[in-house]
Order: structure tokens, then sequence, then C-alpha cells
């Protein structure tokens, strides 16, 4: 499961991953999406796995698509054009999977977050950035639009604020990612890693059914109209209510004491 | 159409119901929702409401759901599953009540607003909080993730917002729901119902009409893409030029003197 | 291209458009609308513009639609039926037009932008306001509510500020706008033109097929559930990579150059 682009750990029902590229600053390369894919999908069978979180390795977080494979491309017969077209049907399809994976996943960002990078952390249910983390969508430098990252990233922040990274490619800090809403906390270098590990336990500490419930609920309900999303919702919560876990857990908070969880 | 679980009074066209069950920390226990949705119902056909504010009794503003009475269901012959499925249709129709209700609707929140209670905050058209007020999905904790709160919730914050106060069930503070955009303002206790009847008699001094057109228009263009929602609104605007009230108020204007309104 | 009512000027690929009619504060009359219109419509087939900004002359911004125009036509046969439907399709029409214009259009806010005004701020891609600059939709307070710029607002900030907006008609300062996210940034009056100017020619030195293709997928991406936005994206991508300008720019990039742009 863990290959040398992607380290990964088990501790406490987290599982860690860890972009290890530094040398393409860790680029979605279709080495690392295989990687990431691979460990995504053995997660959703893996009993121990309760959340999984997303680290990096080096001074980059994630630098977004390969370049040079791209590049590389470019001499194909027809130009190109299938390898492209299957190469971001593939990312997105990564991204889909993140979104609709069982387990909360928690962007862990130390360094910069670019491109498909920066729509990695957009994917993430949870993200919480170092302060010398930034994080841009600098397609528009190159040539090549965001388009992909902008559906992420127009899912995360108002659109003024995505229309500027997006027309400008310019970087932002951490605080400024904070503001948006494309990360939910700030801290410093040092306590990234232990933060996360913090957040992830505290999940991974609840029932799994009821997160996992909740997860694909929150997408499900989201481009719905208010009708059909309480119809949804309303249907989901009396399914919750039925499994034990939810039983368990309201008896022991009128009882006061502490919940056993059994269900997955 | 008061009862002892939900006080009233009219002042100024402000209806304000107060939430008065204290002792389950005003959960919208079965006879407390049949006590709102008679309110909500009354103040559609009397002339004398113009705005309508939501207050509490108590230390907790809502705790949402009442989870005596769930409990008490699970020795019904199905488990429970026909009293939940009524149970949440019941609630939802009641958040649907008050984003569908004509009059605009201020959720006064001085204290703890949790799981439904929060839904209940997140369903009205504004609302102001005391600087000791708080706000929790903490559904996560026993085992029944907020699903129909994350409705309304996920409506009104950003994704991520969202999904770190429904996977983490932790409390927020006033502050920290003001810059999420879950409330308009924080105020100091002792203001808070001040602030509140002041906002709501700006508001109930305007055209009943424009604000009962308005406050439509804002639900049925919400989901609708750009195209369609022109032409809707237009279609509204057009009609509302035409009001009795928007000749008045605008002659009024251009006059630079007091309008009076008439429509309903 | 120019007219009385409107000024305008190119640099560096800019077209500065300037309303110019403070007599009305730079109302949205007919006149000012069809020189809107022309503008942008000259400027999608001129191959000197590549982003446009719309600045104003007066102490307003704009103040929306023009009052007087629509009083006058309540002496119509029809009560003004006919002529305030044709107004606000073609009002909305502007506003769609400037959401699907080719080029990026940036609002420069110096004064107040009310009602209509604050929706061509909403509609426009990016804003950056003085801090001297003020926006309200107040259309409640002459009975008309600001149901047609609510389509753009809505869609700009989050649901509780725009019903605040909305319901009170208030005035709101540039750093409330800013926090809103309904404007991108907040400068002293004299930096104002010079930001803008800045940010217009940061991003019209970017390939303009580019630019013109990630705006458009913004827009039409953004109602789509996300395995639909991800499938509009990804065609896009690779259409995008198959073009001079992406060659261009990524072989640009990994050799260290700066591109030369020749799509359009």
């Amino acid at each position: 499961m863990t290959s040398p682009l992607l380290l990964s750990d088990i501790e406490k029902g987290v599982l860690r991953l860890i972009l290890n590229d530094p040398a393409t600053r860790n680029s979605l390369s279709e080495a690392m999406m295989t990687a990431l894919e691979e460990a995504l999908d053995a997660a959703k069978s893996d009993p121990t796995v309760r959340v999984i979180t997303i680290a990096a390795n080096g001074p980059a977080f994630c630098s977004g698509h390969n370049l040079k494979e791209i590049t590389a491309h470019r001499s194909d017969r027809d130009r190109g054009r299938a390898y492209f077209a299957q190469l971001m049907e593939r990312c997105s399809a990564l991204m889909l999977k993140i979104a609709g994976h069982p387990h909360p996943i928690i962007a862990e960002v130390q360094g910069i977050a670019s491109a498909a990078g920066c729509q990695l952390v957009a994917s993430c249910d949870l993200a919480i950035a170092s302060d010398a983390a930034k994080f841009c969508t600098p397609g528009v430098d190159i040539g090549l639009f965001c388009s992909t990252p902008m559906v992420a990233l127009s899912r995360n922040v108002a659109p003024k604020h995505a229309m500027e990274m997006l027309l400008t490619g310019d970087l932002i800090g951490a605080q400024e990612a904070w503001r948006f809403g494309l990360v939910n906390r700030v801290v410093s270098p040092n306590e990234l890693s232990t933060a996360v590990f913090d957040l992830a336990t505290q999940i991974a500490g609840k029932s799994t059914l009821t997160v996992k419930t909740g997860k694909q609920a929150f997408h499900q309900q989201r481009g719905m109209n208010l009708e059909d999303a309480y119809a949804l919702a309303s249907a989901i919560m009396t399914e919750n209510l039925l499994a034990q876990d939810a039983e368990e857990g309201i008896g022991a908070f009128i009882e006061k004491r502490r919940p056993q969880w059994t269900d997955r």
C-alpha cells in the first residue's frame, strides 16, 4: 500500500498519507495518482482506518500536474489529445474519490499548494495549514487555465475570491486562505502535524458509521433545492436513528456515560 | 396562540416568540414544534404582524430534538421507524415553514444553539447573537449525524466551516459564528433584545408587500442558474413596480417625503 | 464607442469605461445601458482589448435604475407594465452580458453603489473599492424590493449577509463589503485607479485565449453537480492543453523563459 512516492502509517485509526516526491514538488504525476488511488481504495476496506490525513514531504505540499509528463506527450500522433483527456479525467476521478470516500480526509498543508495541489486541499473535507503554507492556481501564467482546480475551489470560497486567484495566479498566504474558508485553521509549522493528528483522532473516536453517513449525506444534498435536500436528509436521519450506534450514543448521553461504538 | 412552552407578544408589528421550556433547554419536542407551527401559521393571517423574532428563556437557546421522546419510541413495534420518520419530516417542515413564511424571521440567540437548535438559527432570515451564545451540531457525538441541521447549515456557511462543525461536534463561539456568516451581528447579552427589536422594527416599518415579495423571491431564485434567476426576478420586479406601494415609495423618494404603505 | 454618458480609454490592453452622468449619480438610465451594451459589444471584437474596468465620475459609483424614467411611464395606457418588463429584462441582459463577456471585467468603486449599481459590482468578475465606497440594496425603502440585484448579490455573499442588505436597505462600508466577499480589495481613494489599473494590466499580460476559456468555464460549471462540473472542466482543460498558448506557456515555464502569447 505504500510506495516510494507515497508513505503511509496508521495510528489510532488515522491513516496518514505522505506525498513523498520532493524532487517534483510532489507533483500529481501518474505514479503519484496511482499511489493515491490505491491507498484510498485500500483504506475503504481496512477496518483499522477511520480518518485519513494527507501530508507532504519537502518544501511544497503539491505542485499539481506533472508538466514534464504532459510535454512528453505532445509528440504523440494526436498531439497528446487522448493522453490529456485521460489525464484530466483521471485527476478529476481522484478528486471525486476524495469527496466520495467514506472516511473524512484532512489536508495537512505545510508548503505551497499549487494548481491541482490547491484543488487537492479544496477537495479534502477539512484542512489545516502551517502559516508558511501558500496557495495558488497559476495555470493562467502558463497558458493553461486552472479549470479543473476551479471546480473544487469555486465550491469552497466566494466567487470573487476564486476569480482573483484564478485570473491573477497570485500566491495567497495561509491567513488569506483561512479568511476565504479554504482552510479551517492556521498554526505554526512546528505545531502542524500535531494539530492535524489531534483533529483526526478526535473524529476517529466517533462512530464510523455515523461519520460515513454524514459525509455522504453532505455531498448528496449539496446541490439540491431546500425541499429535496430535507426529504433526503430526513430519510437518512431516520435510518441513522435505527442504527445501533445511535441507540447506544443517545442512551449514553442520557445516562451520562461514554458510548461504545460498534457499527462500521 | 401562546402556550406555556411558547410565549409571545406583539409590539410595533413585531411578533416576538419566546421558547419557554428551559427544563429541556428549549428542545424541539413535539409540543414545542406544534406551538411554533401554530404561532407561525397564525402570524400569516394576523394583520398586526410584520416581522417575527424567535427568542428563548433560560441559558440555552434551543437544544434540538427531544432525545427522551426519541428514546421512548424505541419500544414501538417497528423500533420507532414510523415515529422517527414523521418526526424528521415534521421538523423539516417547520424549517421550511420558516423559509417560506411571508414575514422575515430573526433569531435572537442568547445561549447555546445546538443541533436542530443551530438549524433553527440557520433557517431564520437574520440572526443576532449575544457574545455568550454558542453554536454546535454535536449529533456526531451521540451516533446521530446532524444531517437535517446540515441542510440549513451548509446553505449558510462555507463547506469547510460546515464540515468542521459537523464532524467535530465542537462548540463555536458567537464571534466564530459571525465570521462564518451564521449570524449577522454579535452584541453584549444586555443589548441583545434591544438590538433584535430595533432591527425588527426597522424592517417592520417597510412595505409589507415589498418585504414579502423579496423574501419569497430570495428562496425561489436561489438554486436557479443565472439566466433563469434573472428571468424570474425580472418578472417579479415588473409586478412589484405595478403595486401601489412601489408607486407611493418611488413618488415619495422623488418628492423627498415619507411614504405611506397600504399594500399587504 | 464613447458617448457623453460613458467615457472610455484604452491603455496596455485595458479598456477603462467611465460612467459619466454625475447629475443622476450615474443611474442606469436607458441611454447609459445602451452605452454600456455598445461598449461591451464593441470590446468583444476589438483586438486591442484584453481586460475591461468600469469606473465612475462624481461622488456616486452608480445609483441603479433611473427612477424618473420609471415614473414617467406610469401614465402609459398599461400603467407602464410593458415598459417595466422590457426595462428589467434589458438590465438583466446587461448583467448577463458582463458575466458572459470573454474578457474579465473589474469594478472600480469610488463611491456609493446602490441597487442595480450594487448589482453591477456583484456582476463584475473582480472589484476594488475605495475605503470611501459604500454599498446598499435600498429598494425595500421605496416599495420596490431589489429582486434583480439580489440575483447577483446572493451569488456573491453568504445568505444572511445578502438578506441583511436586502431587508434593511442599509449602507455598508467598503470594509464590510470586503468581509462579505463583495469586493476583493479596499484601498485609499487616491490609490484606487492605480490599484485597478495594476490588477487589470497584470491580467491583460496573460494569454487572452486562456483567460477567456477560464472565465467562460467558471460560469458554465457553476451550478452543476460535482461530477458534471468535472466532466465539463476536464474537456475544457484538454482543449486548452492543445492550444498554442498552453504549449508555449508550459514550454516557457520548463525552460524558465518568458512566454509569447499568440492565441486570442
